[in-house]
């Protein structure tokens, strides 16, 4: 968590703002050489935040610097607002270079961010190889396994011996995104085998690849969620996954670098409609201007206040018990902020459970009941502080005979809806992360006020106070 | 996020529950050839679910029939409670011939859930070297990079050629972790350098390691915080990291499936902290019982309720403009919703960008001025839809009045202190999730509400309503 001492127990990196520094005086004072021994034990990735972090007019120049296979590395680790002011300002026989030889994923990636114009005009002048497979990928729906994948992989024969395939596998080494997973197709390019290259270097050379490799294969299809696709690479610890398509050929793979970062963008999603933030590309959210933050939560801020409203209106219709104890006006922020917290944690962790996926162990029924059980033991537990301080606060048993009653019946009430409304969704195939912590409060804001002024005037006529 | 439509697009591996029903059946009625020829195609993880799922008794049989190599793995991903019922169940010698074959760091991952003195009997029967290893790793911090490591990699020496160096790999891959990532030391054990099996491969087999390998290592240090690993794993797309002792002499590695769990659980922990449930060990949480999951959650309730208390207190010390106007008390919960919300935004977007350290480059000051901004917008935004239902439901400009400027104070304040006790918690080296929406929302109520009540005061003695 902390920066300071996080900076120097990783070592071998320099920060990008000192690299981009470095770069900036190298360039200003026209020392080209210079730059290029200043980046070379620079990871591609910090060369990327170093040019992002120089004056526009530099960029390009530091850029052109670069050898070509890093230039590639580096583009795709690019903001895409640089990405696109890079386009802008190389000339055109350098972007088509460039865009032609990205990996067919990070282009996709890369077309998504720009003008439609601008993607038609590359499209067009790519090789008709890259084309085909970039229209293809840009075919897919977002967020599913075919717009995640790479179309880069090594495809083996049954047929192959080990020492050709390595052969094959040293041939392509330098093209394909990963050599660690390898794939084996028939002639109609089903997949129907693979084997990591760990097999193929341990197998002895004449052993022919059919026998080696594994026919028991975990696969995707393209239009798998990524968050599946995310959730099967790390159950499994693979390095990579196979997708295929409608005919069960194999058209691409997932590799485990892209899918860590699916699922800190999903994880990212839950935290932010736990917090009533409307998820959007959390990448640029520190770069976007004040008007996109506050419209990316005002929506969210509305439909509760609108929500809120109805609280006010019951306890509007209900003044006539206030007039009589204008004191328990002082305990209704109490008992619906307690009964918002514990509907809160319900829903935090029946979300969780379902992200990660360890609440279907448990059932429907099961998980509810577990919650409304919870949700009483916890009111139980908070009246001892609670009755005792609203005997004091409100001077005398009325207010701390409702205060008491409606506490338990608000937790109970909190924590069973914080776990049915998101299991409720998630089987209506919803996004349960809709039903979080600012919806369930709301909700159980106007039970909650609902509860406790009923009560205290059932109480008012009957204790006679 | 759908179980029906995930379960079809990923092929290959039959649901757990089905293998487990399968296999009670073929293990009671004593067909334990059937149980080897169902269980080959299986993952190693599915089986071990599958076995999870089985009655205790045939937990023991179902594992003894699995062979030795597949045992091992089998065992690293069963649950804590099955690995120790295991323990109880196999023989002394089956015992020690699994917990010396298990990898180092799953071995200590065992051993920190054993009680002390199984551990001190199980040590003690190790192979010396595994003793070594093992008390080593145990004598790191948990949650830092000496813990998550394992020491099994492949270090080569400089003067290496790469065929010979291939040689070593393909002798080494059946024992450890990655043959991907490997590591070059001098005679003291200092890393020198790394390579990957890609470069071997594609290497000339007379090269000397030397001039193959990289000398720009990125490593980390055994006392390197897990999330810092993890967040290099992923800022790098690396497979494996190399972990150095004081001494910068390899000790282990890293590698990237460990890491993926990490990032999980750094979720998991924001996630829980925006819910204000204490942050244990979530793999265990829906099957730990009632009580265990009310001592998680009441602390952190009985925290807000004592914070409460004080908005109680503010309004029961207001109660003379309360009895003038009860109307008044309608628009609290609205007021102290809408602050309560818009303060959970600020502190979301401000934790979120702490953890994924997207927040660093924009600097405190100007992190917290753009909230601050951000509130008082959408303050001014909501004031459109709130006055004039106030002014309708408080039944004239009063009511309106005091909801409208209090709303647009309390919005401000709420941002602000949302983004800037976190943040603030970050250089106090505190972890600045502990200052999520919870904690953010009471303590915005107290202000909100002293803010209200103050002005409505003030209102109804210069109004003269």
């Amino acid at each position: 968590m902390n920066e300071t001492t996080g900076a120097s127990v990783i070592s071998g990196p320099q920060p990008p703002e000192v690299v981009a520094q470095e770069l900036e005086a190298l360039l200003s004072s026209g020392n080209y050489d210079s730059v290029k021994v200043l980046l070379e034990p620079v990871q591609p990735v910090d060369i990327a935040e170093a040019i992002g972090l120089l004056p526009q007019i530099l960029q390009a120049l530091a850029f052109r610097l670069l050898t070509k296979n890093e230039a590639i590395e580096v583009y795709e680790y690019l903001d895409a607002g640089v990405q696109q002011s890079l386009l802008d300002r190389l000339r055109s026989n350098e972007v088509l270079e460039l865009v032609e030889e990205m990996s067919p994923d990070d282009r996709v990636h890369l077309f998504d961010e720009l003008p439609a114009k601008v993607v038609r005009r590359l499209l067009a002048e790519l090789s008709p190889e890259e084309r085909r497979v970039t229209a293809q990928l840009l075919g897919y729906e977002q967020e599913t396994a075919g717009r995640l994948m790479t179309t880069e992989f090594i495809d083996l024969k049954e047929f192959h011996s080990a020492s050709q395939a390595l052969n094959i596998v040293r041939s392509k080494a330098t093209e394909t995104e990963t050599i660690y997973s390898l794939y084996v197709t028939d002639a109609e390019r089903h997949l129907t085998g693979i084997l990591s290259l760990r097999d193929l270097v341990t197998a002895n050379p004449e052993d022919c690849i059919g026998n080696v490799m594994t026919r028991d294969v975990v696969s995707v299809s393209t239009h798998t969620d990524q968050e599946e696709v995310a959730r099967a690479i790390q159950r499994y610890d693979f390095l990579a996954l196979p997708v295929v398509d409608k005919e069960k050929r194999l058209v691409g793979i997932v590799t485990v670098d892209d899918v860590i970062d699916v699922i800190e963008q999903e994880a990212t999603r839950d935290l932010y409609a736990a917090g009533a933030v409307q998820a959007g590309d959390e990448d640029d959210y520190f770069q976007s201007n004040l008007f996109v933050v506050a419209r990316r939560r005002v929506v969210w801020l509305a439909v509760l206040v609108i929500a809120n409203s109805f609280t006010t209106q019951v306890i509007a219709l209900n003044d006539g018990v206030l007039e009589q104890v204008v004191l328990l006006a002082a305990f209704i922020p109490l008992l619906i902020g307690t009964g918002g917290n514990v509907g809160a944690q319900s829903s935090t962790v029946v979300i969780r459970g379902l992200s990660t996926q360890r609440i279907q162990a448990l059932g429907l029924f099961k998980a509810i009941l577990r919650e409304t059980i919870a949700g009483a033991l916890l009111g139980l537990l908070m009246l001892v502080v609670v009755v005792p301080f609203a005997w004091w606060r409100g001077e005398g048993p009325l207010v701390a005979a409702a205060v008491g009653i409606s506490l338990i019946a608000i937790t109970t009430l909190a924590a069973t809806a914080g776990a049915a409304l998101p299991l409720l969704f998630d089987r209506m195939g919803l996004d349960p992360a809709l039903m979080s912590a600012p919806f369930i409060t709301t909700a159980t804001d106007v039970a909650g006020v609902m509860i406790y002024l009923k009560t205290a005037t059932w109480l008012l006529h009957n204790m006679g106070a």
